[in-house]
């Protein structure tokens, strides 16, 4: 039987290396995983690419996605519009790639209330020291720009329990394989399952 | 901070392999699982010892244990009790092992209703026919014992989605990894995590 991929959503505090991690987790499983891509209509930054990081549509564009439906979910941060364009979710699950969103707390509960079945990881740094130490470390931002991403994760811990399990960036390479060992075991979850629980209960009734 | 083990049950259709893959569950990793003995007041089969599958008790004995509330949860199963002893598996939980309850599925339930975070898993074969097979394989139980058993399969089916993950052996290698991943998942889950959450919260409001 051919197995539907699992939707994982992964969210966490600016700092907690998520992107590191991702790019980490599809070098090592590049055949099992596929990175949704976001629309946003915020301005590219200095080396992102239309379709590599995001796609760069403008208000009007989004605004018309919005109104087809073509959004899994979409939520406005900093001014700025970012969703989840739904047709290439769909296609990579039904093909039984593991669909990850890297996506914030207002889109991630929104995903799970419409996929319940989805995998909600939040990712943190093992303290909150070390939150700010990385955050300073990155030495690209203002001690404005620090202390306004320190108080937004602050609003964020308040979130962690609508998770379904903390991941703690400690070591990168262990956070990798509980990110992979996660998201494969999803694909064990009664919910995940019930084609196959359904399947096997006909065939005892019939032996 | 040290972790409190996770408390998870294990059931599953008889000739699923459970006692097979217990055993090697807790051969690859000794110091970090406990088998919780139960006590029963059924008679020890050959080989059977008092204190290593069972504890073996009298009726009386068995009364005087739900009486005196020293039982986590305890059923009826063809005519004998079946219980598993509360202070064991505290203390194994306590000390940071993970114990394992091998029940029945009404015990099962039990158990999830007072202890929410424990993980609930179900072993099957992959499928009717092979469950049929190791039956009758086992070569030690007449066709009456092996109708039995199916039809009690048919039964325990329904309750399947009562479990968080189903779990299928169909290789043991196999089915102890993701055994043993299922439950080191479980330390990580955030209901099992809110000390460590409230922690973080409670440092990133004193940044």
């Amino acid at each position: 039987m051919k197995k539907k991929g699992v939707l994982a959503v992964v969210s966490g505090f600016s700092g907690a290396g998520k992107g590191t991690l991702m790019k980490a987790l599809l070098q090592a499983h590049p055949d099992q995983y596929a990175l949704s891509i976001s629309a946003t209509t915020r301005l590219p930054r200095a080396g992102e690419e239309h379709g590599r990081e995001y796609f760069f549509v403008s208000r009007e564009e989004f605004e018309g996605m919005i109104r087809e439906g073509a959004l899994i979910e979409h939520a406005c941060y900093v001014g700025n519009y970012y969703g989840t364009p739904r047709d290439y979710v769909s296609e990579q699950m039904e093909s039984g790639k593991d669909v990850i969103l890297e996506i914030e707390i207002q889109g991630a509960l929104k995903v799970k209330e419409r996929f319940p079945d989805a995998l909600l990881l939040f990712v943190t740094p093992p303290s909150a020291a070390e939150l700010e130490n990385r955050l300073r470390g990155r030495g690209t931002e203002s001690d404005e720009v620090v202390c306004s991403r320190l108080k937004r994760a602050v609003e964020e811990s308040e979130y962690m329990e609508n998770y379904d399990y903390i991941l703690i960036n400690d070591n990168l390479d262990t956070c990798v394989r509980e990110m992979h060992e996660l998201i494969q075991a999803q694909h064990l979850r009664t919910g995940g399952s019930r084609e196959w629980i359904n399947r096997i209960r006909q065939e005892l009734r019939c032996l």
